[in-house]
């Protein structure tokens, strides 16, 4: 065990044998959108972790949990089996951090790709991300998208998802993970919520997971993504009391993500 | 020797044939407590050294040291044999300081618990570190744990060890090494004095020190952390007649432990 | 694929075959002269792509593509084939980025001597940078150069070149890959065009291409760089309308080019 | 060639065969000191270069030379025979920078090391660097030394090294080396001159040199340092008749030696 944990390791549960499944990675990152959207989905999908990955080139950390114990952090699988008999499953990528170098971000990304083409035979991979245009408010957050092909992009003309319009650099899982993707030869899309300035933004988590569940065909409540909304409008509004406020609000944000926050998305 | 050097190496002294012994960790980081600790448990129960660890993932220095030689900054393994007859020897590990990047973390840590469960045989281990709640002052230091195990915390029912109370992520040593331990089935414990806003804290020390030898059944004496206790008191008194001095309080900590000094604990 | 990803990699094309060729290398550097020139010389030569390298040393990032695609961060290498039977093509290698740290910058740049030793068979290689002198408005840009030998400084006299007035040290590709192909017995030389205080200088960038199109009897027209030449004096002519201003002038610069701008060139 | 690039190598002149020599260190550093003796001594010695050592360690820099070359920042060793017949001859070991990150500092210095050891049959090793009592002005500068071993410390008896009243840490080469020394059983001594806050201290460099001429039997001219420690005392006459000045002073530096400037020597 323990050399293992000096290099980027996926433990997969026994028995675990998704049916062509899509991938969905949401990791820590603008807006925390990814992780926003990824663990909503979880939950509502009810998926149960199947394999989880651990890597030296994350953040030197062990998590305080409730109950009195620890883990390691880790980047975590889940599946959620299809409803439909013979449909593709879904599995969910999400976790407490991303790699904290470009090294271990391309080792552990393309672990990620291999793991979901090779092992679960997975053929089709969502990313999700924030995309920060710099409005201060940004009331109905758009979704942008930049797929791995022309011909992905023909697949998403029916929805609410605009392409060509993004500009700049992916950083991080949600960028390489569609790039390894891509070189490949799999199918792929990065998908990104608009974002305002704040650190949890649940209303561009909202609108991905929107555009996601009517491509996908799923049925997704959002209460408490809801509830979120509402607060941060709560807080905008007593903001835009005080006049003058200069500095960008930040509330709190998943362990290690501020400290490579880039500026577009991730 | 020279290539060794370029690798993490343990050296160990011959014939050191620890019995069922338990470790504790104690490093130098937040507070300072977990080296306080050890330090003190070290020259109390008369350790002698067993073993070293040189790691070029420790800083690049070399200490310079009262009799006019020089050592290269280590990890070490000190030995206390049980009083009892077949009773669990006790090792400590301490050293000067900590590894500097995630990957030199992981490498560290997990040779550490491979070491201690495979070399020594042992099973139970102890982390050592500082808690700060962020409060300026802390007069009565309490003390936290987080545990490999429900079984573990089960274990820690009649000691004043809260547990479940601590929230966020423990950096380095004390956190990464019992989140390795639960991965490789040993039981362990990381232990926490709440910290006030000093480098040194031996009044977080003493908390710990306190649990440890009741649970150990251990005699150990703290009239030098009490005198540092008191040092650290003045200083406060003194602090608390000059008003409005906003700068936190920095007295001298261990070489290396202040560039990778976070938020929580180490 | 996935495990080539995670090291340097250089992709060819099959049948690429150049005949006794040279290189031209521009990354993104001071004054991003280096890069206005290899994308200049690569659009009017019509070179076509041969190569491409791709380096976990390189940012985590994939670039959003104007058609809604993605990709990977890379260098590429673009063949034109010289008009005279028999005549020396001209390879250009450019890219979005450098590597990140010395240790990756000594393996791509290693590996790009070799491979246009090795595989391309070719004996000169140019890498174009910029070179600041402090001054801040630089009418008439001068070209410097610094080459592998003597024999070679010989081979510029009668050309603008001026050799040996150049101090101190040459950050990145535009240095290693010289020095490199120094010590394989390549030989080449590191021209640079004087910059100002200017983010991208087409200024400079025009002058090497002047020098090198003479040099290697290239007709190369010059008017898109002309534009932005008289873009970036209008900008200056605003600049000196309005008295003490600071700051210097930034225009938008590559992507991942910022964070290792070094004092000299690159 | 290229692969041997991304590695720490050491290239050795042919037929380089000294005699049980001593080994002197001086490399980039505090107050500059150890490269100024290093320097000194190679050119009063007539020392020649034996060897080379390279490394991705090293900042990615290549130098621009006088004659209009260029070559790769390196380290370099020089032999200077001994004027008696089968007396030891005496190796410099000097250059233009140290490895960037501790890894690195671990692999060069233990291949340091090593390759005096085995390869040069040597035996004792000087490392020279400044100390740094954060007087302001030092008028008459000691010389601290550090040794390997007690024994080595009686061998000093007669000369003015203090010993045992430096304390705190030694960072990179002028540390790493003689603690590797030690650990392989070799002597050595860290010989430290007392510097006060300028970036070039010549004044110091002279008390080492003037100590290692006795302790070593060379005669050695001092005079370019004699111009150096007067340019210095002009500059400071200059200043103290400027009240009130608080900036520390800064002269220029070895390219790359700042970055990594530590808190008391190197």
């Amino acid at each position: 065990m323990t050399m293992a944990i000096e290099r980027t390791t996926i433990k997969v549960k026994k028995g675990a044998r998704p049916n062509s499944p899509i991938l969905i990675v949401g990791l820590p990152g603008i807006g925390n959108v990814g992780k926003l959207v990824a663990e909503h989905l979880r939950k509502e999908l009810k998926a149960e972790r199947i394999a989880t990955l651990y890597s030296p080139h994350f953040p030197h950390q062990a998590l305080m949990l409730k109950n009195g114990s620890v883990r390691l952090v880790s980047n975590r699988f889940y599946l959620a089996k299809s409803p439909k008999k013979g449909g593709s499953d879904i599995i969910i990528l999400t976790g407490d951090t991303q790699a904290v170098s470009p090294e271990g971000q391309y080792e552990v990304n393309s672990r990620i790709v291999e793991f979901f083409a090779k092992r679960l035979k997975g053929s089709f991979i969502y990313t999700v991300g924030g995309y920060n245009l710099g409005e201060p408010i940004v009331k109905e957050p758009r979704v942008f998208g930049n797929a791995t092909s022309g011909k992905v992009i023909k697949g998403f003309k029916s929805t609410n998802v605009i392409f060509g319009k993004s500009r700049g650099v992916i950083w991080g899982s949600a960028g390489l993970i569609i790039a390894f993707a891509k070189m490949k030869g799999l199918d792929g899309l990065c998908i990104m919520g608009e974002v305002g300035p704040f650190d949890i933004d649940a209303s561009a988590a909202k609108a991905v997971i929107t555009t996601l569940s009517k491509k996908l065909g799923l049925e997704i409540h959002t209460q408490n993504l809801d509830k979120m909304i509402e607060q941060t409008a709560k807080l905008v509004r007593e903001l835009e009391k005080q006049a003058g406020m200069p500095a960008p609000l930040e509330s709190g944000t998943e362990a290690g993500s501020k400290e490579h926050r880039p500026s577009y998305i991730r």
